[in-house]
């Protein structure tokens, strides 16, 4: 893997490294979504640990945290997401792995190579409720969640454009 | 963007190219959710519809559809998900867009070249509703549903693993 922070966006982090690379190693595609804001200290202590587990299945011990905010269409806000991403990096290296971290809110070329063994690609949704609070599951991301949370009432109708332009969220457009 | 499909899954589409390229073009990583078979030709009319305004915007007339099953953790049946991979990709070509597909149920290595420019990166999501059905959004994806649809009673309770593991399906695991 390789990137290329190109430009800012208005989250931007402060860096200096705008170029890196890491080989043979794990890319974690990030996404730090809403309700991760209710708890996000459970958030990244279960992270830790659902990755440390994959990483000893696949025997690598490296690592590229990259910030990837069109894994979700409802984004955390850019102060918990950072504190979150930047929290995995710190317990991973205290672990011992071997950790890289992409700027969080740059546009960034990249360049990736996939080698697709049957263990290659994976993706994982940390929950970040306690385990016994929650009473539905969304029939489309499988979440579960707290009734309380569903949003009532569909925004897209009666005249629903068939997209949810939630999910149309790019780092530059989201407030 | 590259690929070399490495090893049939058991829903392996039966092809004679194994490997493939394309570049300056726009790469669609597509997968097909459960709630997708309700109405599989909406959805393809209307992936079509948002797939084209998008070209447009790019100003770009290449396009090549890469099934990613990894993007749900409620993938649709191999058979519908075929279907809709298939008809997106000869409805594009119906409007002269230049089209190809990456086989269906391979293991793939790949290789991507990402732009990083803000219009570079983008996520979809296609609703299969009609638009004047649904009653509830997902607090996680934002995607309108029916109460109807939604799956009671949270599965991981009461030890939840912190993981959904709904989400940890890969090509080969799931059935």
């Amino acid at each position: 893997m390789w990137y290329h922070a190109t430009q800012k966006t208005k989250l931007a982090e402060p860096v200096t490294v705008l170029d890196d690379r890491m080989e043979e190693c794990v890319v974690l595609f990030c996404c730090v979504e809403k309700l991760d804001e209710k708890n996000p200290d459970k958030v990244v202590a279960s992270a830790k640990q659902n990755i440390l587990q994959r990483l000893e299945k696949l025997r690598v011990r490296k690592v590229l945290i990259y910030p990837y905010a069109h894994l979700t269409s409802t984004l955390g806000s850019p102060e918990v997401a950072f504190l979150i991403l930047k929290g995995l990096e710190e317990v991973l290296q205290k672990e011992n792995i071997d950790v890289k971290r992409a700027p969080f809110g740059w546009y960034k070329e990249f360049e990736i190579r996939g080698k697709g063994h049957p263990l290659a690609d994976l993706s994982m949704t940390i929950c970040p409720y306690e385990g016994t609070e929650c009473d539905f599951t969304c029939p489309y991301c499988h979440h579960p969640f707290k009734e309380a949370d569903a949003v009532h009432a569909c925004q897209q109708a009666p005249d629903c454009p068939g997209i949810c332009s939630g999910k149309q969220v790019t780092i530059g457009e989201r407030r």
